[in-house]
């Protein structure tokens, strides 16, 4: 009779339990089906979007071109319509629309490492997300920049004797490799969501990984006669990356400043990286500025100092001569490109001046950063 | 008189300038309003389809709780409902619901190297299209594994006497840590997109990476005595790196051809990684498995001879000890799994016989790769 009853009450819980599967496979099949039916949808609205966006795009440039080819008589006219075309393209670029605009190329860089997957985000916070993470990012890293080749030259003074052992060196290397490469990845994945990044500055953490790779090939000797071998090349570079840290420091916090100060004046889009060229805070422009140009020459003098150590014959190894001359390109690339943000950023502020006294340029315009 | 015919013709053609800035101004405008309006629609669907996978996905874990609970007494039906639970979960893997299915975690990896940008494609067809990327460059990869250390080896006999000179070895070891990078960030990516690759194929690439790191701080002694200090170890890498190509290119074709043949029956979804473990062409199996399993071995045998090296103290660098224990872990890492998958292989095998004896399992059923 107990068992009877179990049993009974089994069954119809048994009963209730297929009547859930059959339910849910049900359930299933509908959500799949408008799961299909959006997507479709979605992407067809997409596409026309796409298409509205690209024929506009195409528009401007057309319009540019004919204003191009007005005579100079219409001077004032002439300026009134490209900037009204600019405001429009800056509108564009930084609304919603953004993501349906033509796709910037992904770069090689970003398709060896990742393949054909997408990284455009389509939707502007998350943009600003990556934006927001990668500010922070390079803070975190510029902690880490200043810390550790801080730490290798005073262990090696009150610890290592004045010879710095392998290991940790290897370690800071390997560790800068991963550094310039994340960094690298993640600025084409910056560019390609909009931001407006000077390409010399990904180039440079291209050099800078090429370095990391071949430092980590350059064999460190010990003991004895140590001090002889590890060329001052080695404790100069980490001494200009101690500096390196401090400035890029300072940078961060100063260009973020300036961006949120760019953006609430509707000058910058939110996805300009305000790299380490610029600082618009006039009085951060001559702190950062002179200690800028002196790293660079720092780095331009330990670059001429490997290559002295090559041909002076100390050390012959091909390591030190392609180090010297990346640094040297380095320091090179890294000056022209401030003085030109530099020229740019005061021939813009002239035009704004110009621009004011004509009363023609609203504050709300979204003049871009040249 | 000329003159002023041209002022006036030039003056209606200013106009008509003017009129088609201004439709310009007005056609992005609405553009942009459409593009908000079409973001903000999609993301709130989006959303509501999300929640209703989300319950799906819970009521599908809450109902096998139930069942695992009932006693052995309804076996047959546990079985049966057991196996339609499990197709509606592939069926939802699979279609164009996956990518509002809880989304599987980015991990550390891919996040320390790209921050927080989202990699999942949302529509299938450009998930496909990753695969068969990610495909075609094992492929390529497989090749050039074949070709650089054959090339090495070659000229190390014919060209250099038996002594390998540092630089082309160096470029070989950057090459591999771009390499084992690459894969390891595409074979994340591609977890993320759905593919069930078994996570120590990821994690024997993170190994690959180190080995790389450290091989490149591994200082190439040159002449004199070149022989005795260029231990056995890296020539007989290089060996295994050459078998290592050969094992690459076979697996990479029957695999894909495996693959087809598994998506035709539906036993497989075409996310899904065969990778170096598997090879289910029967015939295949009994000239790949050897192969593997001899790789694996010769793998631990080079680890082995390296430790040997480093304890006999030809040569103590910390590099050796390090190499040769990795490798000893990658070896039984790989042998583990591949015993692991063949295993499972078989108990699939079995199942679907048995399945099949009892005519339950449909040919179309998505049954997963085990």
């Amino acid at each position: 009779m107990g068992e009877e009853s179990s049993s009974s009450s089994s069954s119809s819980s048994l009963e209730k339990l297929e009547e859930e599967v059959a339910r849910l496979v049900e359930l299933a099949k509908e959500l799949e089906d408008s799961a299909s039916s959006f997507v479709a949808k979605t992407s067809s609205e997409e596409q026309s979007l796409r298409q509205r966006a690209l024929s506009i795009d195409s528009s401007i440039k057309k319009l540019r071109s004919s204003i191009h080819s007005l005579d100079h008589r219409h001077h004032a006219l002439k300026q009134k319509v490209e900037e009204e075309l600019y405001r429009v393209r800056c509108s564009l670029n930084d609304g919603d629309l953004a993501s349906f605009l033509p796709n910037k190329s992904h770069g090689t860089f970003l398709k060896k490492f990742l393949g054909p997957i997408n990284v455009r985000a389509t939707r502007k916070d998350v943009q600003l997300k990556v934006k927001e993470e990668y500010n922070s990012y390079r803070d975190r890293t510029a902690l880490q920049f200043l810390l550790f080749p801080s730490a290798l030259l005073l262990l090696r003074s009150w610890i290592w004797n004045g010879c710095l052992p392998a290991l940790p060196v290897q370690l800071y290397q390997a560790w800068l490799l991963f550094l310039y490469t994340s960094l690298a990845l993640r600025e084409n994945i910056l560019r390609v969501n909009g931001s407006d990044i000077r390409s010399w500055w990904i180039y440079h953490h291209y050099c800078a990984m090429a370095m990391a790779v071949v430092s980590l090939t350059w064999e460190i000797k010990g003991q004895p006669d140590c001090d002889h071998k590890q060329q001052r090349g080695v404790q100069l570079f980490l001494l200009w990356a101690v500096m390196q840290g401090v400035a890029m420091l300072l940078q961060n916090r100063y260009q973020r400043q300036r961006l949120y100060t760019r953006i609430a004046l509707g000058k910058a889009k939110r996805m300009d990286v305000v790299w380490g060229e610029t600082a618009g805070v006039e009085g951060q422009l001559w702190l950062l500025c002179p200690l800028l140009f002196i790293l660079q020459g720092f780095e331009a003098y330990v670059g001429l100092l490997l290559l002295r150590t090559a041909f002076v014959g100390v050390v012959s190894e091909w390591q030190v001569v392609f180090c010297g001359i990346l640094l040297l390109v380095m320091a090179a690339g890294n000056f022209t490109n401030t003085v030109q943000t530099l020229m740019s950023k005061s021939r813009f502020k002239a035009k704004v001046k110009r621009s004011k006294s004509k009363q023609e340029l609203s504050l709300g315009s979204t003049a871009k950063n040249l």
